[in-house]
């Protein structure tokens, strides 16, 4: 079987996180937000954050690897020298906020009118459905990059328009209908818990009926 | 940057999954838990079994790999030529469940009188301990292969433990005492989700006090 490492953390890799730039205040009217961070980097950002000041505990799944062959060099650390990518069968980020389970995907596109459906897979699609089922709070981060937008779609709208339109796209303007549009700032980055409040508001309400 | 494959699962993926035997019917009295798995593939089973009937969402996380090399040779899909282990920084399952948030750890020990803590790793303690505080439904299962008994503890009473003597050890009178037994069975092979239904009523209870 794989061995594991001791728990170090390789230098290289804290090197390669996003650190947080502590010394920055923050500024009325800056935009933070073009920073030259991809959307998967500011959603990380953000759940540091989220994680260090105990708002939630949201994190990225690391990408399954299927590891074949792995030497064990003497006084070193494991090194994996063949493996290959694996079918991920759910979607990349999952966590917990006040008791309610979340679960979404992310993704951006730089095209300014349409999001083109096949963005999603279908592994994606039937996992958000399960969760669904459970009654997790799912839904998708879609950031439109050349606009500098970023949409917090409930995962129900997404998933009906999977099943309508299969390899067509949503219009902006279907997203804008659809979903809770929030601003990216300086921490979070991505402040798309305050669509999720939204979202518990809206289902106490339901319930409450 | 890396890029990932199609999303076909290569051959021999499919072929490691351990596959549930469909052609088996329940026999009363027969004890199918001696099959040889190890806990984690006894607890993977359980949640594909969940995950079929509609009961329950939960995923293990895959390792995380820090990937230095990758070829991409012409026809055939990428290899990863070098890579490295990284330290995780949750537990190993995660998922949903009658819309709570379920999290969990699994060890295994082959002593008979108790259960080693240094079998728990920090971030495992503290990735916990955050869960519980966003009232996550939050606990371990261990097993005990020798005498062929399982038992999910609640997250408080272990991380209480592990703060109270960190490198001791829980005794299996501790654990019986703290815990909810389970008993292993056919489908699912470790119906873990009996103690959690039992964590839900007693929660509750608290609530409504």
């Amino acid at each position: 079987m794989v061995k594991y490492p001791n728990g170090s953390l390789p230098i290289f890799n804290q090197a390669k996180q996003p650190k947080i730039r502590k010394k920055y205040e923050h500024r009325k009217g800056v935009n933070f937000s073009d920073r030259g961070m991809t959307l998967e980097q500011q959603i990380n950002e953000s759940n540091k954050y989220y994680l260090e000041k105990e708002i939630a505990v949201v994190h990225k799944k690391p990408t399954p690897i299927q590891i074949v062959k792995v030497d064990y060099p003497q006084r070193s650390k494991a090194v994996i020298k063949e493996a290959y990518f694996r079918q991920a069968s759910t979607t990349d980020y999952n966590g917990v906020y006040k008791g309610y389970y979340l679960d979404f995907e992310a993704k951006e596109t730089k095209n300014k009118t349409n999001f083109p459906m096949k963005n999603f897979h279908e592994h994606q699609i039937y996992h958000l459905e399960a969760c669904l089922k459970q009654n997790g709070i799912c839904f998708t981060i879609i950031g439109f990059t050349s606009l500098g937008r970023f949409f917090v779609t409930p995962a129900s709208f997404v998933i009906q328009q999977w099943y309508k339109k299969h390899k067509s796209s949503m219009t902006l303007e279907e997203i804008e209908n659809n979903s809770i549009e929030i601003q990216s700032g300086f921490r979070p980055t991505i402040p798309y818990l305050n669509a999720v409040d939204q979202f518990i508001t809206d289902r106490k309400k339901d319930n409450g009926k």
